[in-house]
């Protein structure tokens, strides 16, 4: 499979199933052609626009330059990516007519208003927080990965931003530049959380350049879906459970599976938590656990966004008493896991997410919300051992748990929500909840709700039934899409030449693309003996007879391809122990006595007339 | 002492109470008799709704039934509760009517108005973080502690709005369903407060079990003093220092008093800090100083809200200067001590409280922080240790010092700014600050004032000597009332037979009650040769002729009762030491030298025909 | 040179420059001469009002009172400071008209209008969250000054906000008292940022005393430059690249440059980070990126917020990939650092801060943020080590690289959109964005763009060229400023005698000014047999004939004048070694056996008649 033509192939299956829809009088009735040609052909060229300089790229490698080589493909990948944003924004990309004196100079008669920053401000950064506080510091439970953890997401976070301010901006764009504001931004975080539910799936278990490359085939594939979704479907989900939790969990766990075939972390030494990275990870927790309600709520109407708050605060206050009380009974000694404090108490903000601003109820959001927390804890402990074990499906921070049953959870409960909806519960709020329902342009209908309720638009008179039917096929095709995207982007990321998938001694370690600090190698593994893994220790026990030191060093991965630091403990060690023929071919574990005859040779030290060992 | 009837005891006492004060004619002339009537008749039934089933299931207990003690009793406990928790909503609670389509469908003409979700969203979310993020990794400091300070912060909090939605949503109905909108949240995160605060008190020393029963019986308990408090001694105390610090802190003392029969907590091994633990819970006091304000000006008026955020500002940085400076003078070496830092920082917030948004003046809230700050460092210096040398009252996070102390200086502040209050400083605002001052309804005063601030409401025309005696009869109640509420809960607490009290080896521990990661062990205790105390290190050396093995690995409660996990080193240590059998019933130490010619001792291993002495 | 006469000598030149520049007509056809005098007058006063017991105390150093030495001189600067503080408080400041009820009573008619706290309070939080928790974190990432980092911020905001709050309030004070709202604590906190960065360059070499001086002698600096160029060069600056970054940056370097006179932190042992360290200086530095936004737009116009937000925002996403992708470049492994992703990620919203609500277009911030942070990287590999070994400039956590550098570039670049501001960019707004060159006041022009814009006010009919030359001298004198200003600072703080430098072993630890807890002392240096610096481990090896004990303790620090605490492992070790003369004068670091007939030799120890050294 020749790499640089996949996306070609890609677009062109598009392309020939859009033009059999076009064929279809039932869909184009359903579908406003025009401007979904129109976006679908933007979202193409885009796509190519961001694509081509990648396949360029991998072209590259077969040219095996020394500049690339030396500077790194990681980076090279990247500043070509962030100079062809910077390119695509001065093309595409203005502020919005108020924000832009010259724009709103010329337009302001008649002006398109601009979103009041003030009004959606405090949820916006409540929501920023989540996305690089809550995510980042919810993934540092590993116990050798917190840099990756944490630094990667906010680098995957500062490229996703501007790719989806520019794909979901030409999607949603009717011609002309993609104005920016507080909404757009807005957008963007919600793309941010998409990838980084992904991101979870497949963490320690991919490079960063896979994870850049990832970047720009899962926006452009959550573009799409939420096109379809919402526009098209007209799919009610304001949480987002379907379009950014459900999608963003299966993608990850496509990808996963595809990337399997190059990497195998099953039952991996530092697939492990410490006791501080797990108290680190609940720094992210509580973020997103208090900010959640913000994240639900922020897209909603006046007496919507009430609702959201509501709903949201119950349903993850019952989420976390059905993790705590599922993880004690179902341990045999019944302890905790913070595994399941970590992350299952999040569930109830995932499950509420669909149905957030509807008229579930408290008793209804605490339902949900427990139920949401058993079935994610049941998750972690039965459910991931039989995937990981049966399927081979990989899933590092347990997302399907998270984010992807109570995402189909949230998503059936928002079926069923859609066929008791009426009037009697919402009153004429209804259509505003469901858009879709209420009555069509250039009706006397139409014109009484608006007397009612000014804000309220002309929608398509849906019935409940069929604002079921579509909350289903959305669920669906969020679904299907993501485990189509996430396994040709896994594919993908596993067949270039230039992003390769880390080695099995890479896996959930930050040391091979960090300066990691030496003296930490003390505070794990320490003196306690370890002789598997990547952890090890150098050790030179005491001579026992003659008078010895004792040198107790910790490092890892020190070898000939990844040579330690110069002046460090390690190095001074691997200088001094020349002439050992075995010490630096091995993974050094351990070295467990140096008192025999080896007197004179290199790596020796004489003291007192005596031989003493390494001194370091 | 039979448990189950104890409640209904205490109820039948409090009925009695009633009677005699129904009989007082001039109780009846201050208290509104109806409503007082039928909120407390709701309050009893809602207590018992709850008790109930606790008590059906402390019953169950003597039932020895094998399901329940294998899903473990605070599984059980607390799916029952949660359970209850849901019917109870189901009958009781609904949405606020602007948020909910059916009643306000009905009753939009004359509606009641819904609370500005906006206006109030931002400082509610800052007080969110306080409770969840604030309180939670505050109380992290301990070594051994981390995974339950922050997680059952998440679990009490999760429990505690409930409660608090349901029990003072009862008492503050006047019939019809509580609706649900962002204040009610709001005094559900003070309820949080007020538990979170006494949870401090025993941090440590409580199971999980034990807490989750001390919800039940403080919430009902805040409400009653809230109740009787606002409504009917009309205290003054904006940011809850006389409420919520006073009362949750002498509840704690109280409860941690009382439960001293079963729990020996002084002098304990773990109730020590480590440089990383103090640092995390420094991320818990940041939260809670810079959020403070929000905390104390949330419900304040437009005017008053203003002055409680300075004075807040103020008073917090106050208290930092103290603290430091408190901290220095006192230690002998001039050191300064991170619990001081972490904790009398905060008390210029408490002490402000009570008077936030009165007229105290920048440099009155700025000598009440100094204050605060010195007392509650001399506190933590000097009041503690004689507390729990005298007194046998064990403190763990010195909420008396925090809380206690500086909620009482509070209240006292209050009384004098009472006496001081007049239209002079406050111009007409004295009448909302004070509303029990203001004209009584019908009067011609009344009609002036209403002309001249038309949010103001009518009063009692009381004195501001009537309402200094308020604010101090406020301040008796809160503090007298916690300290039998929180006696009595203690009592219950160590009475139950489900509900037992951890042992001494379980204290200030998690690994008690959670799964702990293997290789934290090495973290602490280290091989630093610490041969008391729960933490111990296993240590076979090097076997220093013909080659030997050297292990060193800790680990904490491993015994019979508590077999380490499969695989783990300490797994492979006790198979390593079948067949002496002295050794798994010890609390393994050290294991100095494997050497000499112990043979035949228990508590000793045999190696190549060697044996070797575990010194335990 | 005596140090208490300094800044009276000081004050006397300005003086006269004020006198020789009150000669020129030029200068003062610019200055509004009656209120600059009057500010200038006041200046010096409360300069004088804060210095004159702040040299009383000084001078008290001659009297060697037993009982300051017991305080220590840290509590005793600092309690006088904060009561004088407190006294002036009393004298000068007061609520504003709104907030105060005497105020309001009496001059509402005319009332100056009191800023509105809820349009401010959500981006007032996010920066506070940025000072305390923000700058707090981000300067932990040394592996033993992580109490020091966050307590210190801490308390160098609570005096910082108080003594700013007088200094900007009498600068801004037309007669009158200081009246505080919202708008004054957030001036407050913009001076608690600059203080931090420049204590950001002093980090680890410097005295809680010497800080709480620098305090003082660094706010009424900040206030001048800032008088200066707001008030008098008109400068625009919303971000305060100009008027915080690049005066606390070159303040802190001036200041370090002058204590290296006392203090010689190269290459020392404890300037290092941990795993754990790292991670914790993570928490900083994202709540950093995530609110820097509200830092640029809180006092921007409607219009200028917006554009505020969308170009931090998009700035500091491109700084983030333009660090990854620099760390990864110029590493000779392609591995990054983790001080650069703490830092250098930030360097868009420094970059971005002058030029923040102008039309830069999004890719243009873009750009801006991306040079930014290829910028501060190479500062940390390249231009740091440079100036350090060269010039002998340490700077402890690169604010050159962070804030100096990145702050310098927006100053530049705020010269560029001065020159290109216009009407046809801005439209009317542009008088709005640049004050300076709305037409003069009573003209016509005036009054035209009155009615369009009622918000702007009268201005200098400054040309843009005038503007951007305006806008240069403003980063020159900020930069030329800072650096006499903190020269100055560096040369007072290192000629006390109260105030001395920390000694060469008390750098960058914490364990000289805290109460540190024993066991941690473990977590680190470990058994790794380092060799040099203040970590030692002092590791008493098995016997390895005849019965042994092994104690492996480290700690620091341990000796005559600062002895362990009693109990302590290391108290035990220095009983046990009484009788080794040498070994409490050398800085321990391994007692390899402690058993049997010492020979007396200087810091040997003698075991089974064999001699062993001790390797220091």
């Amino acid at each position: 499979m020749n790499v640089q033509y996949v996306p070609v192939h890609c677009l062109g299956i598009l392309d020939k199933v859009y033009m059999e829809m076009s064929k279809s009088e039932l869909l184009m009735s359903v579908l406003p052609p025009d401007s979904f040609r129109f976006r679908y052909v933007a979202i193409i060229r885009v796509t190519y626009g961001i694509m081509l300089p990648i396949m360029m790229i991998i072209e590259m490698t077969r040219m095996k330059l020394d500049i690339v080589r030396k500077i790194g493909w990681f980076a090279v990948y990247t500043v070509f990516l962030q100079l062809a944003l910077i390119l695509m924004f001065m093309g595409f990309v203005r502020y919005d007519s108020l924000y832009d004196g010259y724009i709103w100079n010329s337009t302001r008669v008649y002006g398109h208003s601009t979103p009041d920053l003030n009004h959606f401000y405090p949820m916006f950064q409540d929501i920023h927080v989540m996305i690089i506080i809550g995510f980042g510091f919810l993934m540092t439970f590993l116990k050798r990965y917190g840099f990756s953890a944490v630094s990667l997401n906010l680098l995957l976070s500062s490229l996703t931003l501007q790719v989806a301010i520019l794909v979901d901006g030409i999607a949603r764009s009717r011609g002309g530049y993609i104005k920016l504001n507080i909404l757009t931004l807005m957008e963007a975080e919600f793309a941010c959380a998409t990838v980084l539910i992904s991101f979870g799936a497949v963490l320690g278990k991919v490079s960063a350049t896979q994870l850049v490359l990832a970047v720009l085939l899962e926006v452009p594939a959550w573009v799409v879906n939420k096109y379809v979704g919402v526009e098209v479907l007209g799919v009610v989900d304001l949480g987002g459970s379907i379009l950014v939790h459900v999608f963003g969990a299966y993608f990850g766990l496509a990808m996963s599976r595809a990337l399997s075939r190059r990497v195998s972390p099953m039952d991996h030494d530092l697939e492990a938590s410490t006791y501080y990275s797990d108290i680190f990870s609940m720094v992210g927790t509580t973020f997103l656990w208090v900010f959640w309600p913000s994240f639900n709520a922020v897209l909603g109407t006046e007496r919507g966004a009430g609702r959201a708050v509501i709903n949201t605060y119950l349903a993850l206050a019952a989420a976390v008493v059905a993790a705590f009380v599922t993880s004690a009974w179902k341990n045999e000694r019944n302890k905790w896991e913070m595994v399941h404090v970590q992350n299952a108490t999040l569930a109830g903000g995932v499950a509420v997410g669909a149905v957030a601003d509807l008229m579930l109820q408290p008793w209804g959001a605490l339902i949900l919300g427990f139920l949401a927390g058993l079935l994610s804890t049941l998750g972690y402990m039965d459910l991931q051992p039989l995937l990981a074990n049966r399927l081979g499906l990989h899933d590092s921070c347990g997302v399907n748990n998270l984010h992807g049953m109570p995402g189909l959870l949230s998503g059936v409960v928002s079926i069923g929500m859609a066929l008791l909806a009426s009037e009697t519960s919402y009153g004429k709020d209804l259509y505003t909840q469901y858009p879709m329902m209420a009555p069509m342009g250039n009706t006397s209908a139409l014109q009484e709700l608006l007397e009612e309720i000014p804000d309220a638009s002309a929608g398509s008179a849906r019935t409940s039934a069929q604002q079921a039917l579509c909350q289903g096929l959305a669920l669906l095709l969020s679904t299907l899409l993501a485990g189509v995207a996430g396994t040709v982007t896994g594919l993908l990321l596993t067949c270039g030449s230039t992003c390769e998938s880390p080695r099995q001694d890479q896996l959930f370690a930050d040391d091979p693309w960090w300066e990691v600090p030496d003296a930490d190698a003390v505070m794990e593994g320490g003196s306690n003996g370890r002789d598997s893994g990547k952890l090890f220790s150098i050790q030179i026990p005491p001579r026992v007879e003659g008078g010895g030191r004792k040198i107790i060093y910790q490092s890892r991965s020190v070898s000939d391809s990844n040579p330690p630091r110069a002046n460090s403990p390690s190095a001074a060690i691997m200088r001094a122990s020349r002439g050992f023929p075995g010490l630096r071919s091995l993974n050094w574990h351990y070295v467990p006595s140096l008192t025999d005859a080896n007197e004179g040779k290199s790596g020796e030290v004489s003291e007192d007339g005596k031989t003493r060992r390494l001194i370091c």
